[in-house]
């Protein structure tokens, strides 16, 4: 069986331009290594599950993007980071929102799918479980941005997210994010929303977005693109061109999705200058990563 | 132009043998008084968005359902509250999650929608936010069931959500909770997800949700039947009754659905025991209303 991963660091609304080399390098590294993580379970016949998990939890622990370390600082210095994982097999989820202190939330939103009967936790409940899980925590001085006046053109860019498809046939999605900046207290955008940032089932795909959370929460987006297959009948590399332009360009919205197939052929889609995306599958086992308008396999 | 105004009380797993003769007659009171607040906006030519707002204020105001003063206590002793509003005129939404003391969720959530670039505010920040906007709030003496021990069988029974069609043709959906009872805390239902408990487009239909907030969340289930509308070509009320099968009683989910059609057709859909519920149209001015397996217009 066949096996793929795609992985994205965000779509962004800044110009290749404003990019400087040394981010431009931290970025791809740090994509790199994520595939790579992924690709060691995929190849041990691990799950597509893990897969996402370890590639999610390499971009988060990166500093590079706008998700664990690299998270942005909300409007009262602190920082909030919301997560969700699904999979595809199942249709069992878990998400966690607004927190604060955890390491890697994507390794809390599983926890929440494994060992809870909820899909969803919030605030202290979900930092509450995430000590009696045993996860990590950490303190301010851990983000990257924290205490500092990082210039813009080096502060992470995006919200990650990993799809991928195991050589049991199996789909999963996970997303991390440390939300918007200039956003209010409280704000939860698309990302740990169960359809809206994050989606998988093993009949029609995976998905993981990345953009305007507003637009995604509002339009469903996630579940509308694997609604569009399911119902709708069409491929998923249509559906997600089709909802991207019908449901988040036409009506002002910036940003994109990467998604896989049953069969694990790779969709990525953006309406943004840069999109930070790599891939590995059975078929070509070098990691491919790409930023901008350039040679990448899909 | 017609208008239409359904609502819920809550899909209940209890039996119509358990509810005692006072608390169905406050439940089928509080429904009636729910449905002529929304009439009244509704047969002034106001909006579909007054009119849900309306009605689900006087059932979180209540006390007879599991939102607002009804609201469940949480494992902490205190509740949690949360609501969804959706405009299907212009496709935007708000919500609020994680509330402690503001008193009408649903005022909170439709302030969210316009006078905020977010779609969902969780915690302290929708507090403050609330407190911004000048919303009332409410202690802890204010909920029924605080620091009494109200036997079972009296408590409020479920979710309260409102879905209607105004004279000038445009759709609106709210939902209102108090959470499940025997939840860790911060868990945050299906109700405040736009897609999951609430949903609405002018061109397809308006849905609230009430039931397992868990099942709903992994099903997306709002949009679901949407999505199954708009790009399977069925009949709303085809919709929901699949999707209500395929994905709620096949996965082993209890609940239900109110939606209304974008020329007014109102479907109801449950697998509980009981559901409460209400509907008062232009064509049946008079509000009916129902608990069990009883007469009902729809």
């Amino acid at each position: 069986m066949p096996y793929a991963l795609l992985i994205h660091g965000g779509a962004d609304t800044r110009q290749p331009e404003s990019y400087t080399d040394e981010e431009a390098a931290n970025m791809r590294a740090a994509l790199k290594a994520a595939l790579l993580a992924g690709q060691t379970v995929l190849t041990n016949h691990g799950s597509a599950l893990d897969a996402v998990e370890a590639a999610v939890c390499v971009l988060e622990d990166s500093g590079c993007f706008d998700a664990g370390r690299g998270a942005y600082l909300n409007v009262d210095g602190g920082h909030d980071l919301d997560s969700a994982i699904m999979d595809g097999r199942t249709g069992a989820a878990g998400a966690a929102a607004h927190l604060h202190t955890v390491k890697n939330p994507v390794r809390l939103a599983r926890r929440v799918m494994e060992a809870t009967s909820h899909v969803l936790l919030v605030a202290e409940g979900a930092e509450r479980f995430a000590q009696d899980e045993g996860l990590e925590f950490v303190g301010a001085d851990y983000f990257v941005e924290s205490g500092t006046n990082v210039p813009e053109v080096n502060r992470p860019t995006g919200t990650v997210g990993a799809v991928a498809l195991d050589t049991a046939g199996n789909l999963a999605a996970a997303t991390s994010t440390g939300g918007t900046r200039e956003r209010r207290a409280g704000r939860v955008g698309d990302t740990p929303i169960i359809g809206a940032g994050t989606y998988a089932d093993n009949a029609v795909g995976a998905v993981s977005g990345t953009g305007e959370g507003e637009f995604f929460l509002r339009a469903v987006l996630a579940h509308d693109i694997a609604a569009r297959v399911e119902y709708g009948g069409v491929l998923l590399a249509q559906a997600a061109r089709t909802a991207l332009s019908a449901k988040l360009t036409a009506r002002g919205g910036k940003g994109g999705v990467i998604a896989l197939d049953p069969a694990g052929v790779p969709v990525v889609v953006f309406n943004t200058p840069t999109m930070a995306r790599g891939i590995v599958t059975a078929a070509n086992t070098d990691p491919a990563v790409a930023l901008f308008d350039e040679a990448f396999p899909v």
